[in-house]
């Protein structure tokens, strides 16, 4: 099957530490070492009051985005690589830093259509 | 029903200007204001040698993402958004930008389990 990337739908919830910035961002490049991507650019912002953080990583294999809800443990992620990356390995890296006490992965494979 | 945002998934086909870095930024910009989002950080990146655009928005309310394939006439979005934004909106942009022959989009609640 010839298709243009994996993308993952991917859910934290009952997760840890999801309004440190310093430690979401270092999360983020340990899931691009992880997968065996390369990153292009990173950015993260932190929301105030409730110390929420978004954050993206623009790859040479497309992206992989955050968005955290620490007020309800809960974190909304997207991985979505094309080529040779592992997307998969991401979630493993997820589950050791956020220790969530549930996760919901999803897969579309992007592209089939074209 | 309570959940943290709307995530639609969306693929065009048969799209043109699919490598015009300038004009994906433009429309990419056009799709924030059609939603009622704020953005805060947008970055684009150009691939040699085929010419395909990956780029970001990071909004307030989350975020924009696009990976195009312009030797397939083929582009990867997400509109992932909070609140008030009006995330659909954003697809009647993306029509009116690319020209798609086929535009699929499918959306998700992310966060109803929370």
């Amino acid at each position: 099957e010839r298709f243009a990337g994996t993308h993952l739908i991917i859910d934290l919830m009952q997760a840890e530490q999801l309004d440190d910035l310093a430690y979401v961002e270092e999360t983020l490049r340990d899931c691009v070492t992880a997968a065996g991507a390369t990153l292009l650019h990173i950015h993260l912002h932190h929301f105030t009051p409730n110390g929420g953080v978004s954050g993206v990583a623009v790859l040479a294999e497309s992206h992989i985005s955050i968005h955290t809800w620490p007020e309800c443990g809960y974190a909304a992620l997207d991985v979505f690589m094309c080529g040779d990356a592992r997307p998969h390995e991401a979630v493993e890296v997820l589950r050791k830093a956020f220790s969530p006490e549930r996760v919901k992965v999803e897969e579309h494979r992007r592209g089939r259509e074209v």
